[in-house]
């Protein structure tokens, strides 16, 4: 596998491989790689003849108090990880390669990013829209893959590829959980072992509301409530948001029906945590 | 030439082409093509393998007041210059073919679209990145052409093409003028004959500063105060600016030095003129 950390290198590589026609797929990572992570390289490596991995904490989607500085960085385990999953090649660039000090340029998506995370993280979704639109001039690939863990952040992506017309597939990959449904993230090394165990709290709770709506509930005001209480009860925490929203537009809804997302984000201690989950009706 | 509607069509022409790795040229205009677009597209005949023109008159770089319904729309007469050209292939696309009504993704540059034509136009420039951003992402072109008469928007192309690393080569090519010195503009059907006379002190006064800078003058207030004397001295006219500025970063100056570019906008009439020259000592 390649280790590579500029755009030139990138495009030095793959290049011959365009040439030949072959399919390329990139999945865009922070690092600090799961079996999240590795359930979407296995999706790309299943289903293309390159795979290319971005490991990049990118700045511009932290707030100032968030922890872009503390976010893990276990770069060597990254590289094991991709090796081990059969990448073609990662791409660590440095900050500065990826960001010149002159960068004026955004690429914002409107509406979509207003609630959920978006409302509770300003500036946020742009930082994800702008460096990814980046990643996707780097490698220019056929076909891309994201968690469904950040629900917002896919459907978000979707928007931005469909209006801005990237000739590129956008493969969305279920959440992985562990084995008790928490939700994994890069972020759960930051709990302690009490927080671990509250933290159960937030698949807990959507469950629970699955199988409300399963049982015939359709209110969202009871649902989320309930989900609340669930959450509340479990220990100290701050609820940033508890919604329940249509899948595709993330409009909130009333009641239950088509597509919708069930979806939270719940800070325990110092550690900011989302799940979801979608029912149809 | 092939006149091409849909998104789908222009994939499925050019899709050959790449693969057989020629050198696609495009050249984004908004119809209603004189010399200038078609020292454009001569100029992309002459570097590239297979030359693509878009003709689309783009709503949203146009402002509420502006005159996107009255704006010329020959396009019969643009198709047959196209042909004379030698273009293999022009994109004519309907409105609703780049533009879905809940698109909500836009391309912005900061700061380089704040002075000049940008002042003047909110939101002007956003249309003008969002939809060449839509434009690039559907031909993909190895390079793409754009006028020195829109000397800002040149300026912010190669910025974000800079920034968000589209792999795109961007060539700026000069103004072309009438045998008078009038600058080329699709706006200039608009004038009436004593319009169109008093429009030269534009080209005039521009003349005027570069003689100036070349006698010594280096004083960016008494050149700019010259040059509205001599506009306004030709007939009632509004004048949007006339500015001294770095030709990279369109930061104002005080004094000429280095690359400055000179720039002016003028509305004679109902017709809003721009026209500009570089000047380097």
């Amino acid at each position: 596998m390649l280790k590579l950390q500029t755009v030139a290198e990138v495009r030095s590589f793959l290049q011959p491989h365009r040439a030949a026609g072959r399919r390329i797929g990139l999945v865009p990572t922070m690092g600090a790689l799961h079996e999240g992570h590795r359930s979407l390289i296995r999706a790309a490596r299943a289903a293309c003849d390159v795979v290319v991995v971005s490991i990049f904490v990118n700045p511009t989607q932290f707030g100032p108090n968030e922890d872009y500085a503390a976010y893990p960085r276990p770069l060597e385990d990254d590289l094991a990880a991709c090796r081990a999953e059969g990448v073609d090649a990662a791409f660590c660039p440095p900050v500065e390669e990826m960001y010149s000090p002159q960068a004026a340029t955004t690429v914002s998506v409107a509406r979509l990013t207003e609630g959920l995370c978006g409302a509770h993280r300003p500036g946020h979704f742009t930082g994800v829209t702008t460096v990814v639109t980046k990643l996707f001039n780097i490698v220019q690939p056929n076909v891309a893959y994201f968690g469904q863990k950040d629900a917002q952040q896919a459907v978000v992506i979707r928007k931005m590829v469909h209006d801005l017309m990237f000739p590129i597939e956008i493969v969305t990959c279920p959440i992985v959980r562990e084995a008790d449904g928490l939700a994994l993230s890069s972020r759960n090394v930051y709990l302690s072992p009490a927080e671990r165990r509250q933290a159960l709290s937030l698949s807990q709770a959507l469950n629970w509301a699955r199988e409300q709506v399963a049982a015939g509930e359709r209110n969202v005001a009871t649902l989320t409530e309930g989900m609340r209480q669930r959450i509340t009860a479990a220990g100290p925490c701050v609820i940033d948001y508890v919604s329940i929203v249509d899948a595709d537009e993330l409009t909130p809804k009333q009641r239950v029906e088509g597509n919708c997302l069930i979806a939270l984000a719940v800070r325990i201690g110092r550690t900011r945590l989302i799940d979801n989950i979608v029912v149809s009706v």
